[in-house]
């Protein structure tokens, strides 16, 4: 029921927003004579769709003792249940569409309560665990080579057919220049090199809003590492650990992520670039069903990790594709609106689950955000 | 175990500090091999002792999911097991007294639990009632009065026979100018008269600090006071109600308290003259055992509701008495340490338990302050 | 010396900043045993170059009561003289490229010295005028037409011949859809629609970032207007003028730009679509040196407007272009830094002098900046 | 023209708002057919009368580039020639003491004056200094000895005859108890010892506000001093100057001021004890007469230094008397409005001119405060 910052919703509210989403989207447009299970969720559960009415303040999410869990989770039972029985009933393909969105949506709250939990437990004096820790996959990490991409015109987006989000479309052409993909994520031994090469104090490697934000918020480190005698250890999902060098860096700002590539002498990818390399690599990696729960270290040979371990910052602002158009009614406030002072994230993490990532999928942050399991892939 | 303010604490957080209370000054002082039942809730439940080390941050402690209730009841069951025996099996005089002021302090908390779960409830869009509405005593109040009392010598503050806080000592003579004070609390009905002559609207009203906090805070009534429909309700504890106007006015900052004694043509009495006229009255009152959890109507004549329904902001800054002592060690962080920007209330409230209150007793808030059961009685 | 807000600086400090310039990489760098005018010029007017080391906090400008103007103009006086002396003397081709570099940045601080008074004049009660009102140049703008360009493969970017940013470069092939530009920048009687048409109040048609920013600067019109009476007027260098409708609407942020495209049915264009665009037009407009400190009606037919006016605000954000290198040095600051967070503008205004502005240019600022003379060009 | 901090006003400001006050209070009203220099100066240099309207916000004083100095100037010779006409022409009762409260308040900006160039110029890089440094009077200090004031009822507050403030009337009577005051003011030597055994880290020396104050402010020292190579020097209006320890320590919080006391077994007296022992003492000091402005070492034996060098902070709140009644009109929101949140200092200081003090003079700041002349006389 905690939120540790304004950005962190409680497991709570999660459970109950999703089934909101299906109440509202699903069962009050196309369930016949449905009444709500309480017309005052309809207020508390609204996330940020305006066109939905009014919302409840997401800073006070944390407010909310009640309802109690055992009511938001009688009143998932009683959504689900109604949401099969339409669906039993023969459903138009406007209601089918809508229950495969939020079943997506869904989704991206299993990484979030994730990465909540996750968070507030790191606020906790008592560093609680949320899972045991997984026996490590491999203790060394692959060298990082460079795999070459030619330049000229690519097609990235959705092509349309199956289940896409709409800032995904249209596909559409982009001129690229030849570049360059590093083989794999950047590793924790590496990110320290950058650290103890006094990273976090040479303004020349940071973007002005970057150095603003060390000084600001006083970084030294990815968020969740702690430097005990010497030694860096990291908060996870099963507790503290030495940091382990052969792992993906994770939870870096997109400040971090440039400070450290531009230290590299390298840069970060553009998302088409992402998307054009990717297409050579299958949609394979280490997602929420492995139980790590955490990013392993590369195995293997080519291009690696470009699917689960860390979500990967690119140098791609969120902006709209040409052509785009958002989804008519309130859930086309869902991608849309958000697209302005944020970057583009590629690949899934190890919080995502399996099935709800693509080749053409965007996820977006502000620059300053380092509490999903974001990571770094260097391009030049 | 929600904290809606920083001035609020969780519940389960009150729990386990008034037993860290105990735990801290009485056992790991007094018991011989004492071991702590956890060595983390010392600094977790510490609240500002600096002189016992370091603590959670005050606004943090809604962050705290961990230790869950049960071992926080578990907690409670132990070390109150463990004072019992210490009790039992001979202690010195210094266990007892302070044994004694533990109690005193839980009972403190036990009126804070009250408030802050009431400022909870009013913060969630449900407005949970935490107890069924007592049927009202009286429906009418009685008319105001003056009661007169002569200047000259006085004696003020406690004598020393007996459980009180070191703040209430040295007692010592203070030279009165003749007052009057009213014979009861100001009644929500003149309150809304006070509001309807544009109270909230007329600077030459207020002091000058008074008139930020009503621009900055946009109040323009009590606390928990809600216009609907051109009626005023009021958030309680046993749910939302109209105001009564034959009830103690409640909730409102020194700032109202000062500029309603302004807009009367009267004044809030000091703290000498409210002691010195308490002396005529009984400690009789509505206080927390009347299960009414909210202040009720005067009844009878002469100088009424001195003792509960409602806490009386005084016109006194709370300073050191002449000669004041803190006493010695950790526990002198008591009240001491507050003597700054706050002012003394007086005569305990509808959430006071009736043996915590003692006509020397100070109570202080600063002058913003309006979740606890504060009230007005004028003077001139 | 007055700094209205964190973002303006004082004229004595653009002046001071603008030499220093000169200063700092021209003739401490070139000219054979330079000594400073002042060491402590150093740390006051240094900017954001931490490469030269400390400097004096941006909001704190104001602050500067010394030196006095008497000697910052010496200043100017003796680096001007000095550095005459080292171009006469004969000079490297880098001391050459640095002084057309520091005539270029002057320029640009010749712009902010304008929009920066016109801030400090707004929050002026007695709001004093910088220049008499010119006569308006047209009553009536042009109906407003759309012109058609086709897609395909482009080149955008700086050739490299002649003086030109950094961020400029390298030219590059890009692929456009085909696309519509509007004929000239929306007009004061436009936005007046969209004023009129309840646009601040409907979250529909803003992006979340926007809609926060509407809340809570509680805007609801561009910057600078005033309705007094039910009437229109805008703050402008020549003092308090009723809105005119013919005008390019100008002061507004990227947030209120997306906005008006968003109800017009349109969108902002990409800065590729703006440069491709304006190859067709010649590079005349309504710049400082018109004399007229604000924006003129549109005259004549096909594209107008492209350059002066008012900045456009685009679609795109501030990125680097494909194989981007900052210049070396301390001069590498000016432009790199800052790519994240900002959207491109493009085309002058009438605050930029003429000789500084190329079809290639690109202005930035943060979404929500509104004290440039900014405006707004449709596309589709 | 500048403001340094929202506490500090340009001194052009106090030029126009001491003869604002004339103007309003004096010519508006009793000047038959007055006409305003300009009415837009009602707005632009009324302070927090809000009895006279509307007034421009303090911390923007500081954004008033209009008017110019040249007119502010001409406001003051015409308003003190039309004020010295009306008095010529024989003015009632009324009038001559609205013109004498001018006359003072003109007195407190002057020291104002000087108070808030002094935080100007402290936060100038260049450090610019107000006045030559006056050769030092005396190099010692006499050794502190303590003078002993009998208990029993005391009469404190104006008698009525001569010019007062309101505040300090009605005269009352106070019973004391039997207290010592230090012969002098505390000594930047004895403070030194304060620092130096760690007064700022020692967080039971300190009341709970001013234990936040110092974390907050990361307060090490008295306002302007500063440590360089292992010395303490201070800004004072003659320039920086290593700290001399024979003179009385000045700019410090009343927070500073009580940790000090606590550290040295002693308390600060209250405003009673202060004012019944100035009895015994001429009303002669160190003023801003002296030039100096600045504390001067301790001179001769007894109570030494009650008047002038530095203000006295004393324990008491600033409350009103028993029967304190605010002048009438706008001229009573001059004290009464502020009588909460603050304390009590006594004696004037180096910057107080010397017809300005009286022994019952009550001055009054917040507890945080210490850009004015505020030091420490202790009491036991």
């Amino acid at each position: 029921m905690v939120q540790s910052m304004p950005d962190v919703s409680p497991t709570k509210w999660h459970l109950a927003h999703t089934t909101w989403f299906f109440e509202t989207f699903v069962l009050e447009r196309f369930a016949p004579g449905y009444t709500s299970f309480d017309p005052s969720y309809r207020y508390l559960f609204n996330s940020y769709y305006n066109a939905v009415g009014e919302r409840h303040p997401r800073p006070e999410r944390g407010l909310l003792s009640r309802p109690p869990l055992d009511e938001v989770l009688a009143y998932r039972a009683r959504i689900t249940s109604d949401v099969e029985e339409l669906l039993a009933s023969g459903t138009p393909a406007d209601a089918d569409d809508l229950v495969e969105l939020g079943i997506h949506h869904e989704q991206q709250h299993q990484e979030l309560i994730l990465t909540d939990v996750k968070h507030v437990f790191s606020r906790s004096p008592l560093r609680p665990a949320y899972a045991p820790h997984a026996a490590a996959v491999g203790a060394e990490s692959p060298s990082l080579s460079w795999i070459a991409f030619p330049g000229g015109l690519r097609t990235i987006g959705h092509p349309g057919q199956g289940f896409h989000y709409d800032n995904e479309a249209p596909r559409h052409r982009v001129f690229l220049q030849a570049f360059e993909l590093a083989s794999r994520a950047v590793t924790c031994g590496e990110y320290l090199g950058f650290v103890a090469d006094g990273g976090y104090a040479r303004s020349e490697l940071w973007l002005s809003d970057g150095w603003d934000a060390v000084q600001r918020n006083r970084w030294n480190a990815p968020l969740y590492w702690e430097c005990r005698d010497g030694e860096w250890w990291a908060h996870t999902l099963s507790g503290m650990r030495p940091v382990d060098r052969a792992e993906p860096v994770c939870h870096v700002s997109y400040y971090e992520a440039d400070a450290f590539a531009r230290w590299s002498g390298a840069r970060l990818p553009f998302e088409a670039e992402w998307e054009a390399a990717s297409a050579s690599v299958s949609l394979d990696g280490n997602f929420v069903e492995s139980g790590a729960f955490h990013p392993r270290p590369a195995r293997g040979s080519g291009l690696q990790q470009m699917f689960g371990d860390v979500w990967e910052w690119t140098a791609s602002a969120y902006s709209p594709y040409p052509g785009f158009r958002p989804e008519g009614g309130a859930v086309g406030e869902y991608n849309g609106k958000f697209m302005v002072n944020q970057l583009v994230l590629r690949g899934g993490s190890c919080a995502t689950p399996a099935s709800h990532i693509r080749r053409t999928y965007r996820n977006f942050f502000p620059a300053e955000a380092r509490w999903q399991f974001s990571g770094i892939r260097l391009a030049r």
